[in-house]
């Protein structure tokens, strides 16, 4: 490639370190959805969007978005492939997760532009307001909003100071009753690509800049509840105890077991918050109830362990005399990347970085999981320091980002090369 | 018998309603040590014993001490046996934790006297004030000032008020000065006797109103801490996890497992606390710190399950890569109830029910645990409904308390009379 990519790296590091100063918080990067952060946030970007040539709005729904017609010529069309990702932070959170992708997808219009490749289909990037999910306890309202699957009773959840959605919809300039129009018909788009850091230790482990996404995990979240008995720690024999804590210990190495026997479809199960009941050292545990995050390449793999865990639950139940209960608290189907756009990506890859590319599950949610209902979708890694995110120390080498921006060019330029054979 | 036992029962249950219905809060029972409860519950008692023939006084610990001198023979002694237990409850306790025993003591004395059985030695009942270390974060303060093994740093302990001990016994009408002046001499006692709920099932399940205690358990609890490495639920493939929690599962069942099989050395374990970090339900546990509370009827049965639990332990961090700790926060060791005293009581038992006595550990802790720093000890467990303790829902049989009243009876007789054969 004649492009230079320490440029690039530069550019996008000055762009990362311009987002991350904008903060709720003195030390910290906090940026939620509709903040006056959120404001600052996107005005930076709509500058950046609108210096590379991109004609910008905001959104109904806050997202920023902007667009490049198609080049003049015979085979142009007029549907759109759109490039995305967003611009809010969880709580104390790293600068890369979100804007990078954003960042990415305008620095590629800007080096498309000057190299003067002519695209047969329209582009829009589009910074999301919404993915993290931390303001309100609803996500991905940017790219839910895009694809037209806004459910809508999210405008009516509260944050942790009792303001509603809509309000704060309204007083960030959006608008609440024009979420609908927002929505793109699957006609008139060609996919949806978007460039993240992996949030994991994969690609640091393979020694590789990037990464093709096969797909966004199948993911369920449980929550289990054990009653036993609780008693004098002192007085009641080991063998007439109906100790919740230690039943849920069985439950906690089952639910372990049956994630690692499906490594193969990339199965990781996660005990991460447990409660027990009374909690007291000299009190025998009456209740535990404990969380449980599965998520797997195929939903097979999740619903398979997740009846195996439940399974497993009621012979503890018998077993050790404790009634049990597991309940779904959310189940998402796994969003599957399409081939297509796979294979430009991983081509992509490979011609930017002069190796074979990584093919990996998504672990973490995605606004491709909203996308992938309005159209096909597609994904590309970066590597990130230690798999750390959601973080401070969350890192990524600029080189990285200069290769990852490089090889989105290329990915489009592929889409295009495609489209024009087509 | 002739001694009619269902009066004595009447007599034990109005005793036992008189005092519950002494406390801090309006419908649960509260009678923390020192607090005013504390003295108009420990006036009701001084009555009481004053009633029963005892001479009455207050010790510098807040203790009520009623004795009676030897009987007028050639054979007498001025050594004294002592009969005691506590008037202090946890917090929304039961009302026959401690002070059936006092009670129990009380009734015996009026029996025996009513019976014109005129003891070689001379009787003291002690109500103690603080068994239970609810107020301040130590125990057994009454008994240890009788025993002369009083730590006086905890004098300097505060409540949850920021009141010293110190200032809290000057305020009751104690005497934080003259304290060591209260402890007896072992040579001026006999041997100390305690009725108690057994706060347990086993009697209940023997169908057997009474037991005799062979010992009051070793106990040890220890703090126990594994760090592990937080990270991303969806994102960290099984085979490279280091996560806390899990580590934590597998040493719980190894607790319990050690626990069990050393059964027949009455060895119980529990794992009743336990706090997971950062304890979200999307992060894989970082930390993981738990309480192991372990008894046992040897101190060897217990330090060879405490190792052995520190052995796994330690196993689990190599083969998991996570950092341990074991850190022991309080040990006691064994109460070992005298055979002599065991025996009288073993044979008021079988005389008073007619059925051979059920000789079981105690698990939970007593006075007992001081006082034989000073002089052989002797308990009897009392049946309590469930094995329920520290529970509004603790219940004694009205029965089960006159028949404990006369085996008490019955055993200080029999040691009057080994004492007199002596």
């Amino acid at each position: 490639m004649t492009i230079d990519r320490s440029a690039l790296a530069e550019r996008a590091q000055g762009m990362i370190d311009a987002l991350a100063s904008i903060s709720a918080e003195p030390g910290r990067l906090t940026r939620l959805y509709l903040s006056e952060e959120h404001k600052a946030a996107a005005r930076l970007v709509s500058e950046w969007m609108r210096d590379a040539g991109l004609t910008v709005r905001m959104d109904a729904a806050g997202s920023v978005r902007g667009t490049l017609p198609a080049g003049r010529s015979a085979q142009t069309t007029e549907r759109r492939l759109l490039i995305g990702s967003h611009i809010d932070t969880v709580v104390d959170g790293g600068r890369f997760d979100g804007t990078l992708g954003v960042i990415a997808g305008i620095l590629a219009v800007e080096n498309l532009r000057a190299r003067g490749v002519a695209l047969p289909f329209g582009l829009e990037v589009i910074a999301f307001g919404d993915e993290e999910g931390v303001r309100f306890p609803k996500t991905l309202i940017g790219s839910s909003t895009v694809a037209g699957i806004l459910d809508t009773t999210a405008l009516d959840t509260v944050d942790a100071d009792g303001v509603t959605m809509s309000e704060a919809l309204r007083a960030f300039g959006g608008d609440p009753h024009a979420l609908d129009d927002e929505a793109y018909a699957s006609d008139d788009v060609l996919g949806y690509l978007e460039v993240h850091i992996e949030q994991g230790p994969v690609l640091e482990q393979a020694g590789k800049p990037l990464g093709a996404v096969s797909a966004i995990a199948s993911q369920g979240r449980y929550r289990i509840t054990i009653i036993g008995e609780a008693g004098h720690a002192g007085t009641v024999p080991m063998a007439v105890r109906h100790d919740a804590l230690a039943a849920a210990a069985e439950v906690i190495l089952a639910i372990e077991a049956a994630a690692t026997k499906r490594s193969a479809d990339s199965c990781v199960a996660t005990v991460g918050a447990l409660q027990v009941s009374p909690g007291a050292s000299n009190v025998i545990p009456g209740a535990a109830t404990f969380s449980l995050d599965l998520r797997a390449a195929t939903d097979e793999s999740r619903t398979t362990a997740a009846a195996e865990v439940r399974d497993y639950l009621r012979d503890v139940g018998h077993r050790r005399g404790v009634k049990v209960s597991m309940d779904a608290v959310h189940e998402k189907p796994v969003a599957t990347c399409a081939p297509r756009l796979g294979k430009a990506i991983g081509g992509a890859i490979e011609r930017v970085t002069g190796a074979p590319p990584v093919t990996m599950m998504s672990g973490a949610g995605h606004d491709g999981q909203a996308m992938v209902s309005l159209t096909e979708i597609g994904m590309m890694f970066v590597r990130c320091r230690g798999g750390i995110s959601h973080n401070p120390l969350e890192f990524v080498e600029p080189d990285d980002m200069g290769v990852a921006v490089l090889a989105l060019s290329e990915t489009v330029r592929t889409l295009a090369d495609d489209s024009g054979q087509g």
